[in-house]
Parts: structure tokens; C-alpha cells; sequence
């Protein structure tokens, strides 16, 4: 691809030479010759000093002295995103529903659908256009889906679950099983019904093999844009808001409420019931047990506001020493 | 239903107007015109008192101020989940073997079973009454699984791995695989043949995804009453005492032994060959090294005595203020 | 079996009587009459002379003061697995392929592959000889595989993905999704194309429901001999060294590198672009955030050289003391 077109194509002002010979996107660490890269700050512009690369897609502020020509974007990372996708565009099998997959007669499937061998869908389910969905599915009764949804194979879609449009659902998932909900009773432990059902709004992805329980009563909710890595688990009766991302193996315990655009770092926790505010930041292995407000930036179990947290963890290694420091004054008291 | 009508079928006691409507059954701080909740202790008696609801099922000491009628139980959140499964009765797919479920002609299936699209149940298993098998479950040869089976969509079942009465395992679980056993010889690393079983004993529940190792020699077992959450882990040769609940993410390595009634809280862990007693508790995260004894409390990595460990937590921030309080007394000591 | 049978079959020298009949073997902790077993060290000394087992596999030190017939072994434990293996042979399906796997015309299988029912191998998969392939199992287009592959239900192996000789992938794993990569742009986030993918080379096994996430770019990394237990997270662009083995429900982020040898204890965790060298060993539930050397050994959170760890985890339930006898200083010297 020349790289004009590529410019043309992302609707970017281009500096350099148009003719430009694109061969593949490569990271700034491995791009070479025909290869096109981004930088953002000081230490990419370092980087691209020293390597050859064809093109970059680089900030305003360094377009001048760029080394190579450039493709001018006010987000190259964002530019550079959509620019892996014109050299490769995602897997897309073909439209068609295989005749092995199981269809109920009832279901409705919108235009365009792909749906591959063995899948099954069941009795009530409506699905929008455009869907693609991978062999070896199971979506549940009644489940109701929106335009433009991607399921990978292995996923299940528990009964009476709603999804929006533009989600994508990555392999394993499992959207709606029942929470971890019992009461004791006379020497046993009886479950409690989970009759409530899961929520996901628009251009939501779920990671392989997380897990989304549905509500007890009412619904789990996971907000437009928010981002579920995989093996993360959402306990029944949360309530995530837009665009918050929660990385691997990360946990919440039910009814928790996390705001928007919040970040949990991996195999963090949250304890149920806990507000966690906007734009507030859990980070890895911290465990929550107390609100966060907006902003706040958490570390630790139990998690306590990250800069405290990291003096804390500067001091915690000496604690022998300050241990023996202080029997040294005792002694010295004593005398 | 009528309110009289609810009292009748939980068989217990109604005091006020039978004649009561009840649309739904809802939590105390979602209750509203038309609907039954429950209340125990002072908390929920404040907000009933603030709230609309038609109905409560209340302990008897309630039973006279409630604002409205009542029915009189023991265990209000007990019966509050009966009262869900008579609202929502649970999805009960209609009986027969789908005609794409794959089972062996050897396999033999009790009466009353339904069983889905593309299950595969192999050689020499044998099923229960009342089984309910979903979608694409892969059931491995010579498995052996009591009455009222219920067992979601993408659930694998191993070799050889027995099963109790009324066991529900959900979605994506994986009961029998491997556990990680391997030996080192000669520069490279040899598996040991994990030849052991699983026994699960009646009433278990098995979370989503959540994954229960075969044992070496002999088996892993999961006792009566059992509850794990989802994303849990249970290492080869463990055995979990009955009623004992896992929550979500927690992890348990090889020959772990529990106790009865003990409750794990979230991405909690267990290293090898630890006994934990009966009663135990385990807080979220904490990572438990040496035994925990009977109606022991524990909490932090590593896993101490629960109070100790909220004192401790409760002073580490102000490690650096100790560290310059040590400072200081030394620089007047030297004075 | 006899005894002689058995020493003939792994090649080892015999001591004792060879007509020895043995039935099975068995754990030390479990060995009795007719039973075969394997002893290590001074402990398992102890416990042989204790037990009726019928024979034993020992180091030639042990060899003399055996209560039993031994079979002399420079790594018992080794030879004790193989004898597991000559007892209980390894569940092999019968070969062939079932009518109702679903393989693309074009999808090329070695000879004596046993592949179950309901398996979808998709466009341009090419498969060696004597695979194993479970029921349920999805593999994604272009995906390549070498000889003795075994891969039981519920997997997926994404597109393109590439794997070696002898590699085995248990139940419900998932090789080769998307990373957790997006980029924020105008208000929303979107998803960065992970165009790249997955290595697995030779003897590498994967646990029950991990999750090996496909490259941004390049291929995520398992080199031979890698083992990978339940429940682990492999982020997209590792690189895990030979014979590198990761407990249940361990993570790794993004970009980490991994030497050979080591080991991460269950539910570690390591942050992205970290690097990790060879024979390093990450202690159960530690969060790795910067390189650990070749042969660290390493604890906690953040993680710190174990031995600092356990000097600090020793000292720490006493923090409230040691602040109260910080006080009594200062106060003393206040008068």
C-alpha cells in the first residue's frame, strides 16, 4: 500500500513522500524498512531517530523533525489502531447459517447473520443484524441481542439475558449464570432463586472465559464501552458504568457500583455492596473493601490511596531493622 | 397471588389481610406497592417501616410493628427465597433427548431427562432420573451421576468422575481434568499420570468455569452440600468438607483438606497439603500457608489470626510516620 | 503385575523377590499390602518402614535398608509416574473420525487421528498424525498443529495460531483471543486489532480454562516444555521460557518475558513489559512490577526477595505493639 493511500484512507494530512511503499505496521521496537509505525513523546521520538522506518504517524508537535515521512494525527495510537485494520481486516466467516447449527424455530436472526456449526439457539431469542457467531455457541431461551454482535465459540448466553449492539463476546464467556446466592437453613444451605437477568449496553466486550452473573432480582448491569478482560469475574447485581475497563482475573463480589471510566488492574477484588466513583483507578491485586471516590486511586488489601500505599510498601521491607531500632533505644533507655 | 395464597404453599403462618395482592417479590430497598419482601434486624425493620411494601415475611419478634402484613418465619431469607421459586420457577426445558445430543449406545439415561442439542455423553456413563443436560456439555466416558442432574451449556465432565443427587454444575465448568503434576528428569519436565477420580456428593453446586482437578491416585472430593463459585480452582486430591462455600476466584492447590462449613471469601488461596478446620473462615485474598483450626478467622498473605491481621493493616499506613518517630528518638538520644 | 515385570518394563535393577505380585501402585502415605510405591529422602524412609507396601522405587542409598523389594532408581519419582503409566494407560478414543465432527474440506488431519463429536476444524487447518481431538472442541481457520496433539472438549484455538509436536490442551482453555488492548479517542475507547498470534512449541501443556491471548503484533511466545496449570491468564506478546511452569490462576500482563525454568506459585501476578530470567521463582499470590534476575526468588506485593518478605511478614502482626512501645519512648523521654 502506498502510503498516500493509507493517509487518504484515514483522512490525515500527510508530510513526505506519498509514494511511499508500505509493506506492514510494525511497533516502534521492531519497525523497519516498509513499515509503517506511531510515536507519542519524547522516548518514541528517540526511538524513531534510530530506526528505519518507513512511515510514522506522529502528534503535530513532531512533524517537522520526524526522520521519515509522517502521517499527522492528534491520536497516532487511535490512527495507528485503525491503520491494523486496513492491513488486516478481522476475520469474518462467511454469511451463511451452517446446517449443522440449531436454530429454534421461533428465533429471530437478522440480515447478513454467520453462524457456525453447532451453534444453538433457542427458543425466543431475537438477534439484530450483522451477527457473527462462532461454532459451538449456546445462547438460552428468550436472550434478546442487538445489531453487529460478535460471539466467539464456546460462549454462553444464559436465558433472558439483553445485549446491545456492537458487543463483542469473547470465547469461554459465560453471560448470566447464577450468582453465588444461598441462605442456611436447618442444617443445609439452600440456594436462592437468581431471577434477575444481565444488561450489557452498546460496543461492550467481554473477555475470554470471564464470567457475568446475573442479578437476583433485577439486573446486572455492564454499561456502554466498558471493557471486560478475560477471567474476570462480575458478581450478581453490579452495576458497571460506561467505558470503565476492568483487566485479567480481576473480581467483583455482587451489587458492587463502579462508575465510569474507572480502571481495575488485574486479579484486583471488590467487596460487595462498595460505590467505587468516576475515573477512579484499582490497581493490580488490590483488594476493596470501602468506597473510592471519583478519582481515587486505590492500592493494597485492604486498599488504601496509592501514594500512602507505596510509602507504606517502601517502609514494610526495613521492619526488622526499625524493630531492632527500636529495642536499641529501650536499651539505651533502660540504662 | 394472593397473599393467603403465598402463606399457604410456604406453610407458615399470615398475619393481616390475606387479601393482599402481591404482584412480585423485591428486595427491602426496591419494595414497593404490590410487593412481598423480607426483613431481619433492626436495619430492615427501619426501612420497611419507610417503605410501601404490600407484604414482609418477618421473624416472630417483628411480627407485631410491622407496617403491614406479614408472614411469620424462623428464617425470613430462607422463606423469601421460596417465595422467588414460587414467582419464577426455574427454566425447566421441555423433556426429551434433542435427536443431535450425541449419547452412547451404552450410556443409560434415567426416566424424565432432557437433554439438549449436541450434548455428548460417552460410553458407559450412566445418569440419574430427571436429568437436565444443556447444550454442547461433553460428558466423558464411564462418568457416573446421580438423580435431578442439572448441568448448564459448555460443561466438560471427565473420565471416570462420580457424581451425587441434585448436583448442579454451571456453565463451563470443568470437573476431572489433570491437576498439575509434573516430575523432572533429565533436563525436561515429564507429566505424572494423574490416574485418580472425582467424587462429588449430593447437592454441590459448581460454579461457572470454575475448574476441579482429578487426584493422582485415589480422588478429589467434594463433600454434601458443597458450593463453589465461579472461576474457582480446586487442586488434585483436595477434599472439602460439607456445606464449606468457595467464593469466587479462591484457589485451593493440591491435597488441601477443609473442613465443614468453613467459608473462603474471594481469590482467597490455600498452599498444598494445608488442613483447614470446620467453621473456618478465610477473608478475601488472604493467602493461607500453615493450618487454620476449627472457627478460625484468618486474613493477609500470609494468612494470619483475622483480628491481628485488621490491627496490623490498621497501622502499616503510618509506617513512615513510625520510621521518623524512630529517627527522632534516636537523634535526642544522641543528644 | 510382578515385580520383575515391572522392572524389566522401566529398565531398572531389581533387589528382592521378583514374584512379587503387585496389584497397584500407590502413595507412600496409602501403600500397603500388594501395592508398589516410591521412597526420597529421610522422611519417606521413615514412612516405608512403617508401611506394608510390597515394593518399592528407591535411590541406590536407600536401597540396602529397604523393608520390601526395591527397584533402584536414580529419580524415583520419576520412575513412579512411569509405573502409574503402565497401570493405568491413558484414556486413547478409539481412532477414527466421528461422523458428526464438522472438519473443512480443505483442513488437512494426520494419520490416526480420533476426533469426537460435534469438533469443528475450520478452513486451512492443517493437524499431524495421531491426534486427539474431544468432543465440543473449536479450531478457528489457518490454525497449524504438529504430531500428538491432544486437545479435550471445549477448547478453542483461535486463527492462525501455531503449535508443535506433543503439546496437549485441556478442557475449556482458549488459545489465541484478543489482548486487552484499546486505545481511548473522543469519548470512547476503541479496540487496538491484535493482528498477530500464538506460538505454543513442543511438549507444552495448558490448563483447564486458561486463556493465552494472541499477539498486537508478533506472536505471544510458549517455548518447549512450558507448562501452564488451570486458570491462567497469558496476556497478549509474552514470551514464557522452556520448561517455565505457572500455577492456577496466576496472570501475566502484557509484553512480559519470561526465562527458562522458573516457576510462579498460584495466583502471582506479573505486570506488563516486565522481564523475568531463568530458574526464578515467584511466590504464591506475589505481584511481580519490576525484573526479577536469573534464580530470584521473590514474594509479596509489591514482590521483594522472599527472604526480606519473610522477615517483614514476621515482624508485621506486631506493628501495633511496636507503635505502642514507640510511644512509651517518647513519652519517657518527655519527662
Amino acid at each position: 500500500m502506498k502510503l498516500s493511500q493509507i493517509a487518504s484512507q484515514l483522512g490525515l494530512e500527510l508530510r513526505g513522500d506519498g509514494e511511499t511503499e508500505i509493506a506492514m505496521p510494525a511497533p516502534i521496537e521492531a519497525a523497519g524498512a516498509g513499515m509503517i509505525t506511531f510515536a507519542v513523546g519524547r522516548k518514541y521520538a528517540d526511538a524513531l531517530s534510530k530506526r528505519a522506518a518507513a512511515a510514522a504517524i506522529v502528534p503535530p508537535e513532531m512533524a517537522s523533525d520526524a526522520p521519515c515521512p509522517v502521517i499527522v494525527s492528534a491520536n497516532p495510537a487511535f490512527d495507528f489502531a485503525r491503520v491494523l485494520g486496513l492491513f488486516f481486516p478481522p476475520l469474518r466467516p462467511s454469511i451463511g447459517i451452517h446446517p449443522t447449527a440449531f436454530i429454534s424455530a421461533d428465533a429471530r436472526i437478522g440480515e447478513n447473520a454467520s453462524i457456525g456449526p453447532y451453534a444453538v439457539i433457542q427458543s425466543g431469542v431475537s438477534i439484530g443484524r450483522n451477527a457473527i457467531i462462532h461454532p459451538n455457541v449456546t445462547i438460552y431461551p428468550n436472550v434478546r441481542i442487538g445489531d453487529d454482535f460478535t460471539c466467539h465459540s464456546q460462549v454462553s448466553i444464559r436465558e433472558g439475558v439483553m445485549i446491545g449492539d456492537r458487543v463483542t463476546v469473547l470465547n469461554g464467556a459465560v453471560v448470566g449464570a447464577e450468582g453465588f446466592g444461598f441462605v442456611e437453613y436447618q442444617g443445609a444451605v439452600a440456594r436462592i432463586p437468581q431471577v434477575g437477568t444481565v444488561v450489557i449496553e452498546d460496543e461492550v466486550e467481554i473477555g475470554a472465559n470471564t464470567t457475568v452473573d446475573r442479578a437476583t432480582m433485577g439486573a446486572t448491569i455492564i454499561r456502554r464501552g466498558v471493557k471486560l478482560d478475560n477471567l474476570v469475574q462480575v458478581g450478581h447485581n453490579c452495576e458497571i458504568g460506561e467505558f470503565t475497563r476492568i483487566s485479567g482475573q480481576a473480581g467483583l463480589s455482587g451489587s458492587v457500583k463502579v462508575g465510569k471510566w474507572s480502571l481495575f488492574g488485574g486479579q484486583s477484588g471488590c467487596a460487595d455492596h462498595v460505590t467505587i466513583g468516576d475515573r477512579a483507578r484499582i490497581i493490580a491485586q488490590a483488594g476493596v473493601h470501602s468506597a473510592v471516590p471519583d478519582d481515587g486511586l486505590v492500592g493494597g488489601t485492604p486498599a488504601i490511596e496509592l501514594r500512602t500505599f507505596r510509602r507504606m510498601a517502601a517502609v514494610e521491607p526495613r521492619l526488622p531493622e526499625l524493630m531492632r531500632r527500636i529495642r536499641a533505644l529501650e536499651q539505651r533507655l533502660e540504662k
